[in-house]
């Protein structure tokens, strides 16, 4: 395993883990600390301008190491659907306008009203297949993010890695998957499922903390190293697999981490990383 | 698929539906309206006593659909889980002197301090290996119920009816499922899993609802209609491999329904039994 006791050489953070910012106060807090990989969002890169973010990024030495997000595919109809289908081809755009390694894909809740979620499952399998040729003609991948099981009413209905491998092996090249372990810390088949993505599907690895207790379930995750997950392990067998991009910190926190100084939570982050990750 | 329709013949209500009531005033209340199904807890019980519960049970000519609750095996140390063995035999006791059909088994979540989940998988599988022989000479089912992963760190570690199967194929006779469709209604491998399971390890049929939103892990279930759960289809495919037990409704609800007179709450699980389940 890669030694990360010594900085942030291989650190990421995602730029919701301090929300409070701007793109601009992100890439620049960031890069004071030393950090050289961030996770970008789509709002937050609309309200900089794709050229000054461009610019910020070189000057500023920083890895995107993914665009937050696209995906989101189910929809209650036809025009629904398109609509979701064109939003996704903008964010591989933009991903390749700012040199992002990968546009990160949630699948997507049930649509309104919805209590089919099989039909969801269907509607993220074709929508994945319709942008995927315009994603492989731009060289963008596309990482396919599981979320918690919790999340399949209203924001993903992809929530275990095996699912997400199972669409790639239907769909192939051109998508991979994210591995955050908020999401997959729970599952039995972790390592299995790690394993059989592969070196070449392993496209992102993101960190946090599972809480306990855990008061909100979208907005209380906690930082690594405060919860029950034994993430160097799971690094450990990304590693294994051949993963040796960066470790991403994702940490939504609505009642502690983004109350605080946000160089102060950037600190933390870089202390966790050589400690904990 | 049989006619629930009619009236709540086949209806049982889990006692903590209706949490504010004692043991006794939840026989009585649940006989009032017909419903001739319950699930006890074993606190309740406790509360009434064993043979004042037999005798109620019997004049009201009530069937115990199921003990809730055992299991809970991981522990810090060897003393904790000797005391979790015992504890499970005691709960086997209980349900044989009530009639239970089922003792409703739920893995236990880390220990305080660890973040080692496949020792607590471990934990789970030898602690059930090791109170089986009891329950069986016992001839006292136990229905292991995955708990939705949301649970895994501090309730249960079993958490698919993958999972569960797999421990009930590597253990043997006398263990079975429980299946609630809270815990399991995202799993892509659903319908699989419960025919996998077979008629004779399908134990329990649980329903509720999946609100949206959910504003709390633990006590925010919704009552059956009210949330996103195709609950008739699960149901489907529980009868398609031939289970023909009660449902029972197990709705934890802090907020909402523990909040109003438990009369209009039976009132409601019978109405939604009838148009929803």
């Amino acid at each position: 395993m890669r030694d990360f006791s010594r900085g942030p050489e291989h650190l990421a953070i995602n730029q919701w883990t301090t929300r409070p910012w701007s793109l601009e106060q992100a890439i620049e807090g960031y890069a004071r600390h030393g950090v050289r990989g961030i996770a970008v969002w789509r709002d937050k890169l609309a309200e900089l301008g794709i050229a000054r973010a461009v610019g910020m990024l070189k000057v500023h030495d920083m890895t995107v190491t993914g665009l937050c997000r696209a995906g989101l595919f189910p929809a209650a109809d036809d025009a629904g659907r398109r609509a979701a289908i064109e939003e996704n081809k903008r964010a591989i755009d933009e991903a390749v306008a700012i040199g992002a390694r990968c546009v990160i894909i949630v699948g997507g809740g049930l649509p309104a009203g919805s209590k089919d979620i099989a039909g969801a499952h269907a509607q993220v399998r074709d929508g994945l297949a319709e942008i995927l040729p315009y994603a492989r003609a731009a060289k963008m991948p596309l990482a396919l993010e599981p979320l918690h099981p919790m999340f399949a009413a209203d924001r993903a209905v992809v929530n275990t890695l095996t699912h997400a491998n199972d669409l790639c092996d239907a769909l192939g090249a051109g998508l991979g998957v994210a591995v955050d372990v908020y999401h997959v810390w729970w599952d039995p088949n972790l390592e299995r499922e790690i394993k059989r993505a592969g070196r070449a599907r392993l496209l992102a690895f993101h960190v946090c903390d599972w809480l306990v207790p855990t008061t909100d379930l979208m907005l209380d995750r906690g930082m690594m190293g405060d919860g029950v997950i034994d993430i160097r392990k799971i690094r450990g067998w990304m590693e294994e697999t051949g993963y040796a991009g960066f470790s991403e910190v994702e940490i939504f926190s609505a009642r502690n981490w983004w109350q605080r100084p946000m160089d102060e939570v950037v600190r933390v982050c870089i202390e966790r990383h050589r400690t904990v990750v």
